[in-house]
């Protein structure tokens, strides 16, 4: 069996999410285990310093780099909604987008991808309007840039739309709804916290491309990409576990590849209902 | 005579230094008469909304585009000085010269030079640590950006040095010392207010590359960009008396050229004995 | 006629509203035309020095002063609805409500309202949920401070609930809709710039207690102060019209009075449908 | 013995330095351990959220409350030195002052004293005219409050000179130098981490009244409040240790005392050569 006809998935994390002096530990010991980071640009979390430092890091482990652009609200986190004009939106991320680029050429490597954080993330999932937006700058700043999107969202269909590269994502340890969306961080369950299930999940997203909702629909998501928060301290044993399992599975654990590698065009119908 | 015989000279003004709901009224008037546009960059003033329109002004009226990065100090506007260690001017500098750089590519013009704001600009005229760190943001983002400095500064020979290209400015509307150095804001008559001391001293620099310090001594500046404030009402008049002076002299106005033009090594020692 | 038999009201106007380097001119010159000021408090616009001078100024004139707080978004000039939970806003409040009155301490004065600001005022004017969350930030922090409300709404009752004095207000230059709120800034016609008009609907107002909505309706809003914005070049002259024109019909314009004199109880049943 | 001729000390700590997403987990294990508790204002940490839980916590462990206010410098976390004139630090520190004072109107206690912090605390004491702009603050916010400064500061008799309390602070886990000043934090072995060494200190700063410094000099401080920073993992355990011992060699630990306990006239000469 060939390398490329191996099952592969890439794991993300949202890193670099410090401040100042407030560093959030897991984000140093994440890097090593993700295949792609999501950097924070600075507006809901994230400085120079800790862009800088990031960017290095993921050089230093060949960790694919791209920007996690949220909304300008640092002591919310980015996770309030903000009612924000789509020209507001596009030129707010152009501008985070941008500050990460720079530290990627100061230190040689390549932005690929660009994933929106918190409730700038939710709002592009399920409002076309808002996914424009946040399509209009990634492709106004480099259009060979990537677009993390959870599958079967607003953002994906809209990134496509736009001709830009879609790396589809599935969520390892956020409850989802029946119709494909998560459970609000607000709502009990929201986060899973058990080992045993956020492994479970990872091997039914590699196997059959499938997750279950809370109600037990099965949504069949089709990932490229599988996401687990980086700012807690469980996110390094975690992230371990799930490597552990999907290598002795014969996975391979490799960044959702080059952009030329994305397709551009729609993918083939899901098989489940919610889309 | 040649096209490339005549004297020429580029008009520089600091813009955009509006701040969401509050427009600098300057700004707007100014783009036109300017040949170089220094970009606030977010920091000391400056959002994404009013760096997109003035890039979109500067590629409308065919500015040259730079950003004008400062202190992280928007309440201060720049002007007060803060003690950053140099990985931190570094890096802030990275950042907001990324920024500026993507509504760049977002207009499809591209980014030419840097010239930092304010108190931070001081200190890099004058500390070569700073003037280092300035220059190690600049080189880190890409090499072939310019950077203006006063003339005879440590930022100049800094970057000099480093092998970048450098635009030599001197200060329409700001009164000098003999040692070179601008008065400070704080004393009375740092800023020059009359029309015809500003075009006079403008046809000075031209002819002669030489400016009068506040006790008569003569400065051998050798510009290659003469400087005036766009963040006044008067900055729109004053740039339109300087032009059409300098124009009547048969004086080139434009832009201080390609980076390639610039020379990348050091300039004949000046005439007079300031540095 | 005894001087209170006569009909009196009160002006108010916010202020305060620039940033740093940024003055909005207005601010200047209402002052004196205002008989209560709502001083901005640092999170939407405002900073410590104009704070400072805003209750300098409003003690020389005589004039009341409240705090105008809004959302931690400056950038956005409090004008885009956040999603803050209540907590949120009341410990927000708290805090700007502390800052302003230090400043009327170190003046001498008394802070006598609050009055929330752009997004936020118009989300505790219809979510009672938000209307008690300013309730409960005034009142934990001065139960004699009185709460600005604009007249039928949820903030007003909220407000008279929980036993804080309450002043109905009446906006002077915003359309309103039939249902007694305001025609949303992003409409054409929100803001009403014509004196004649501006003058008519304040003679309106004291004599009847009444205002048309766009579509002719007439609402019975028996204000006990008038609004009219101050952030703009044209507030001075349009409050000297107005303030003429009252005292030209006898009107006494003098602040809403001492928190004392504000009823605590409900009004009296409004004429008109709209609550 | 009665308990006033007790030997008495009370222990201060930093506290409520988190900003939104960030905690900084030392605060909330200190409260209970501290007798005196300085809460950061929103400048250079702090938001709403922390000061309001600090406050809540601080009334039910009985623990006297002060207003940490320093340098608009999140990101820096005020330990940057900043050039504000003294009308900006005033200004800055009413409204932080204030800020702080809300929180305890909300909850029923009293602002008893102001801290300033980091880099605007070490200008404080070595700068007169920094010291007069915060004791400036401090006395047209409120002259019964109580001002901390380290034993023979420029803050120190600035503060006496305005005839406001002031408690002489001495530091638990930070070098000195022979001339009474503390060790940069940059140089190493500026911040003690040794129990034993912590420990020791505080006993012979209550036995004795005096510190060594880092080439031996012993200082005479004659402290009322020993400060130990509450932002690290140890600062519990420290703490926990000091009290421990102090208790043991019969020393009352409590809050150095209403304003009016604290002698507003100058203390005696220090016995040494220090000041």
């Amino acid at each position: 069996m060939s390398e490329r006809a191996r099952p592969a998935i890439d794991l993300n994390a949202d890193l670099a999410e410090g401040f100042g002096r407030y560093a959030l530990e897991g984000d140093i010991a994440v890097m090593p285990l993700v295949d792609s980071a999501n950097i924070a640009c600075g507006f809901h979390a994230g400085d120079p310093r800790t862009i800088d430092a990031a960017v290095s890091a993921a050089k230093r482990h060949g960790v694919r780099v791209g920007a996690h652009p949220g909304f300008p609200d640092l002591v919310g986190f980015g996770r309030r909604m903000m009612a924000l004009g789509t020209h507001e939106i596009t030129t707010d991320l152009v501008y985070q987008i941008g500050a990460v680029d720079a530290f990627c050429r100061r230190h040689g490597v390549r932005l690929r991808h660009v994933k929106p954080h918190g409730a700038l993330g939710n709002l592009a999932w399920q409002d076309p309007s808002v996914a424009d937006a946040v399509v209009a700058a990634v492709a106004s700043v480099d259009p060979e840039l990537a677009v993390l999107a959870i599958s079967g969202s607003a953002l994906e269909s809209r990134a496509r739309a736009a001709g830009l590269p879609v790396a589809r994502e599935a969520y390892l340890d956020r409850a989802y709804r029946a119709d494909g969306t998560l459970v609000p961080r607000a709502e009990p369950g929201a986060v899973l916290h058990d080992e045993h299930a956020i492994v479970e999940r990872a091997l039914e997203l590699v196997r059959h491309g499938t997750v279950r909702a809370v109600d037990g629909t099965v949504l069949d998501v089709g990932p490229d990409t599988l996401c687990l928060h980086g700012d807690t301290d469980m996110a390094a044993p975690l992230l371990s576990a799930v490597r552990t399992a999907l290598e002795s599975e014969g996975v391979a654990l490799r960044a959702f590849g080059d952009p030329a590698d994305l397709p551009r065009t729609a993918h083939p119908a899901p098989r489940s209902t919610r889309r």
